[in-house]
C-alpha cells in the first residue's frame, strides 16, 4: 500500500520537473533528466546519508517507468487546462506529504534520533525540487518564498508528536500526511508567506 | 588497455572543464577545481550511488595527476588554434564514448539491472559536465540542446542488445563505442538536435 | 578539544550562510537552510567521498542545534556593525583553517594517501561554501577570485611537510592552522589575488 503511495509521489513529481523544463526551454532528453531527478532525487539523497543500499530504483525499475511514462505524457499534453494545473497542485501537496512522512520512517527503521528523521523526511520531500531548480539555472523555489518546506515539518513533528504520546504509527502516519498536504493546500488558497530577515533595512 | 583509455578520457574532460573555467573567468584555483569536477564528476556520481568504495582516485594518484598536467597545459595554451579546437572536440567525443561504455561495464559488475547500468554508464560521460556547468553558473549544456547524452545513450543501448544478443563483451564493447563517437561528431558535423517540447505554444 | 573547536566552525559557518541567505532574500526557512549546509556541507561531502558513516551530525545533535542558534541568532542582529564584521572574517578564517586541518587528519585517519588527504580537508573547509554559493545562485565565489582555498592548501601542505619530517601531530596541527588562518588574513588585508588565466585575450 506505502509503495503505491510512493509510486504514485514519483509519478506527481516527475510532472512537476517535466513542466519545469518545458518552462526552461529544455530538449527531450533535459525533460526527462529533470524529471527523474525531481522525482528521485530527494529519496536518492537521503539514502546516500542514510547509507542505505542499493537505493530503490537502482533494484526496482518501476520507478524510472513511472517516471518515462509520466514525463512523456506531461510533453505531449503539455497546454495544460487550469483545471488540470489546479488538479497538479493538489496532487503535489500529496506528493509532498507522503515522501514527507514515508521518508520520515525509512529514517527512523535506520535508528537514527528523532531530529535527524525529521530533516530526514523532509529531505525526502524537497530535495528532489531544489536540484531541479539549481539544474535548471534557478534560485531554489523553496528557499525564497512559501509554506513548501514548512508544511512538510510541520507534518512530520505532529507525526513525531503523536507517535511519542503513544499513538500507533499507522495511524501517525495518516495524520502527518493530512497534516502535511492541508497546510499546503491552504498555504496556496491564502497566500500564506514566511517572514523574510532583511539586511541592512 | 582500459584503464589507459580512461585515464586518456580524463585527460580530455580535465582540459573542457579548464576551457570552461577560462571561459567563465575563474582564477588558477577555480580552473583546477572545474577541471577535476568535469574530469572525475561523473564516475564519483556513480560510485556513490552503486556504493563501490574506495572511489577510484581515493586510492590511485595517477588521476589527480593527469588532471592537474592537463589543466595547467590548457591555461598555459589556452589560446587554442580553430585546429587544435577540432581536435578537441573528437577527443571530447572518445572520451564521451569512453566514459558511456567503461561506466556501464562497472555498474553490470555491480550486478545491477539492464536499464540501470544504462543509466550509470550515461551518468558517468555526462555527469562531470553537468556539475562543471553548474559550478560555473549555467544552465547544463547537455539539458539544453545538442545530441550529446542521447549519443551516449544510444551507444550503450546497443552495446546491451550485442550482449543480450551473444556478441563477446570486448566486441560489443569497442562497437559501442564507434557509436557513441560517430553519433556525436555526426550530431556536431550536421547540427543534430533533439526536439524541445514547448510549453503553451 | 578538537571537538569544541569543530562546532566553533560549525557555528561561524553557519553565521556565514545566514548571512548570504539574508542577502539573497530567502526567508527563515532557507535562511536555515543555508546556514546548515555552509557549516556541514563540506564534511558531509568528505564523509561520503570517503564512505564514513554514520555521518558526525547524524548520531550529534549538538551539530544541528550550533547551526539553528547561530542562524537565527544571526537573522534577529543581522544588521552588522562593522565592528562585527570585522570579526566574523577573523572568526571565519579561523573556521576555515579548522575545517581544513581536522578534514585532513580524518581523511588520514581513513588511510588514504597524503595528495588526496589534503584534497579531503580543502574540501571540508570550503565545501559548504561552494554549496551555498550553488543554492543561492551565484557562481562560487572561491572559483571566482581571492585567497581562499590556496590558503587551506597551503596550510594543509605545511603540516604534511612538518609531519614527513618528525614533527608530532599536534604542534605540526597548531602551525597548519595558524599558517591558514593567517594567509588568509593577510590576502583580505592585502588584497592578495589568484592570477586569472585569460581564453582569446
Amino acid at each position: 500500500m506505502l509503495y503505491w503511495f510512493d509510486l504514485l509521489g514519483v509519478a506527481v513529481f516527475a510532472v512537476s520537473g517535466a513542466l519545469a523544463a518545458m518552462q526552461a526551454g529544455l530538449d527531450l532528453f533535459g525533460l526527462l533528466v529533470l524529471a527523474a531527478v525531481t522525482a528521485i532525487g530527494g529519496g536518492t539523497l537521503r539514502d546516500l546519508l542514510l547509507n542505505r543500499h542499493p537505493i530503490a530504483w537502482m533494484r526496482d525499475g518501476r520507478y524510472l517507468l513511472v517516471i518515462a511514462v509520466a514525463a512523456l505524457a506531461t510533453a505531449t499534453y503539455g497546454q495544460l487546462s487550469p483545471g488540470a494545473m489546479k488538479g497538479l497542485r493538489v496532487a503535489d501537496a500529496l506528493g509532498l506529504a507522503l515522501f514527507a512522512l514515508t521518508g520520515t520512517e525509512l529514517a527512523e527503521d535506520c535508528g537514527i534520533r528523532r531530529i535527524q528523521a525529521l530533516l530526514m523526511g523532509t529531505l525526502t520531500a524537497v530535495g528532489g525540487g531544489v536540484i531541479r531548480d539549481v539544474l535548471s539555472g534557478q534560485v531554489p523555489l523553496l528557499l525564497r518564498r512559501d509554506i513548501y518546506a514548512t508544511a512538510a515539518i510541520a507534518g512530520i513533528a505532529l507525526y513525531q508528536l503523536l507517535r511519542a504520546a503513544g499513538l500507533k504509527r499507522d495511524i501517525a502516519f495518516v495524520i502527518g500526511i493530512v497534516c502535511v498536504a492541508g497546510i499546503r493546500l491552504a498555504a496556496i488558497r491564502y497566500d500564506w508567506q514566511l517572514p523574510s530577515p532583511e539586511l541592512y533595512r
